[in-house]
């Protein structure tokens, strides 16, 4: 073992040498040399056995939010929320699975797409392909006729979907219903209401909205003379003609003057379903429903690229201010303003470093566009002051709290976190907020 | 066909009659008589076979979250991340399956408890169990040595829990983590200063926190006397009295002075975790890491109960106004109304009828607690001005705008929203919200 700590040693020394070489743009054969020698040294090491062997990746299909995607992720669902909200909606949540049989019968052809869980004894389970037949099964099950409400969550489908145009195996749906007996039309006209006050507010772009309705089909087969027994065949052919569901509404943005690769599709859809909660009621009692739902996650990828484009730097934290400190020996200090800033509700961080160089501060600052600074010294603790320093204006102010620490300087940083301009640096643009 | 719905008809009349009898509370021996026919009936009309036989429940450990739960752990969900962002954590997400191996060798004993996908061709895939080990794979698979991060999800654990005290096999997890190389103790003591900010900020009542480090008891065992073999199996035997993880930090809220008889028990947790990293890491590099997670679902329970206790009302919708006429044929003026509402940002609400009575919108109002009603006549119009009227204090105002319905009317309300002190009838007492 010591042998081989030595070999990783040289390799990791190799490695450093290339990367350098790379870095002064040193010439190619020189590089090619010197690529060779850790190759050599890295054969010499060969594979480390005690490590297991682990694949580091996600399912298929499947992806991590890192902190930048969250943040475009919780921009959008905002705007979602805020609407669904202001349209006076309940919210519901079900669970992730559901038992196999309240799916089963329920999608069709598609009912090959469901994950199942296997079974480990007990009941058999499969993960949600939708938030449709959960919530039917919700209704019914509280003998509920009359809820409007809304469910944000994730769904499983086992497709073999194209992921660089955002589409996944697991996925969110955002979805709004009104469920009862109504006068007609006035729910389905707020459903479509609601689908372009969403897509208005997230500025991405004009929008295509292609309403229909199947007895208008009807009507017109009926005029051209098909026969009853071909309604149901032809209607279908009809429907994968333009992938319109029966029933459905259906919301496209147009692919944008060609000049965008990204073919962009349907991004929402809705429709009514009057027959679905009669199926799993035991005496087959109907509760009209209608409803709509947003591809959110088409809508995160054109977010999302339009903040590549603008090359815009999106804050992942909210911090306010970094409690900081010029000099060694403060940390106790710096831990008792912090504490003071957090019970104060400001969004406050330190550096967990027992003696943080004051550089090493402000350049976190920048990394992380935390507007202001608290500076903390031994001279600052004598006279029982803090001072607020503005990382980007690098203006400074001093404050006198009472000697020990307390909730005012918690009011003196809101305050200049109100009134200092740079305070909010990183904005997104691409979302108009 | 037509005779059994001819049957349903007598069960539904007969039905209804037996429930006027039981309201108009007539005697014991009629009621016997006229339920005795109805069991008859209902006998005649057996089962109806055209119907399927579902199984109306959710999957065992698992609940839905009706709009009345979803309240609170809305609630419960905004000081947590209250917290963590005043703490300047990023967030993420991961899927919520991963690959069987990237679980395995994870959890010990507890591996059995593991939710399996069903082998459908393709990847092996497991449930997350919790959000500790996606966060290492995360970690791992993206190079990441330095980061603050929270995640809130759901974990699934194929136990058996007792449900009534809070416990499920789908239940959320709320976890904080600091990644990364830093000075001793200083992420460690921010963790524990998290837990206390959010268990106080949820005023469930007092709590306990029960520090411990496996160094220490080491020590104890070497004074002991304890032998290098030993060392283990003793520690596991102590570990289990206690149900205290090694190197763990854990919160208990102290049973209620006996009153409560639910037992709450721990409600966080936490501690570090230096080696987790390093096991997904082809070179074994390792990432030290310490956390915290608190345990929502039992103070999703503790919450509930108080505001059963409390007898409070929760709203479970936010509508400010509800746009209502006491006149015939003024659907197309309540959807003008109502659409300039939205579009200005106000909460609003009508009822989906043609010509709905006065009487109806105001109870409507009443039972959802929505505060305000706007109201529109033939003569409101012809003057161009909406009456506005508070739903408990039935004060009333008029308010011109312009003749055609638009924005200003949106400030009108707002206005009132703010001013009239009964537009937040119902409130969180029990969250000292």
């Amino acid at each position: 073992m010591a042998e081989r700590a030595a070999l990783e040693e040289l390799v990791k020394l190799q490695g450093e040498r290339v990367r350098g070489l790379k870095q002064q743009k040193a010439s190619a054969d020189l590089i090619e040399e010197e690529v060779g020698k850790l190759l050599k040294l890295k054969a010499q090491l060969g594979p480390d056995e005690s490590k297991q062997k682990f694949v580091l990746k996600t399912p298929k299909g499947t992806r991590d939010y890192s902190p930048r995607q969250m943040a475009v992720r919780e921009k959008v669902f905002d705007v979602i929320i805020r609407c669904f909200k202001r349209h006076g909606a309940e919210v519901i949540d079900t669970p992730v699975f559901e038992l196999k049989e309240t799916l089963m019968g329920k999608y069709g052809e598609d009912s090959k797409l469901i994950y199942d869980l296997k079974d480990q004894g007990g009941e058999l389970l499969s993960l949600r392909y939708d938030l449709t037949v959960p919530f039917a099964r919700y209704l019914a099950m509280n003998k509920l006729t009359n809820i409007k409400r809304y469910h944000i969550a994730k769904v499983y489908r086992r497709d073999n979907p194209a992921m660089t145009r955002g589409r996944y195996r697991e996925f969110y749906q955002c979805d709004f219903d009104i469920a009862g007996n109504f006068d007609p039309m006035i729910p389905d006209a707020e459903c479509l209401k609601i689908m372009c006050e969403i897509l208005s507010s997230l500025q991405i772009g004009d929008f295509l909205v292609k309403v229909n309705d199947r007895r208008i089909l009807d009507g017109m087969f009926a005029i051209c003379g098909v026969s009853d027994s071909k309604f149901r065949t032809i209607c279908s052919s009809v429907d994968k003609l333009d992938k319109v569901t029966t029933q459905a509404v259906l919301l496209q943005t147009p692919a944008q003057a060609g000049e965008e690769p990204l073919g962009v599709g349907s991004v929402a859809a809705g429709g009514r379903y009057d027959g679905l909660v009669g199926m799993f009621d035991p005496k087959g009692r109907k509760v009209p429903c209608v409803g709509l739902s947003i591809g959110v996650e088409r809508i995160f990828s054109i977010v999302e690229q339009r903040l590549e484009a603008l090359e815009e730097k999106v804050r992942t934290t909210e911090t306010q201010v970094l409690v900081a400190s010029a000099q060694k020996k403060l940390l106790e200090e710096r831990l008792k303003l912090v504490s003071e800033l957090w019970d104060a509700g400001i969004k406050a961080e330190l550096l967990y470093k027992k003696n943080p160089k004051l550089l090493n501060q402000l350049q976190y600052c920048e990394e992380a566009g935390i507007p202001l600074v608290a500076i903390i010294g031994e001279q600052e603790l004598k006279d029982g002051v803090i001072k607020l320093r503005s990382v980007t204006s690098r203006e400074e102010v001093r404050e006198a709290g009472r000697k020990t620490f307390n909730f005012y300087y918690g009011y003196f940083i809101d305050y200049y976190w109100q009134k200092w301009p740079d305070t909010t640096p990183f904005t997104y643009k691409a979302l108009g907020a």
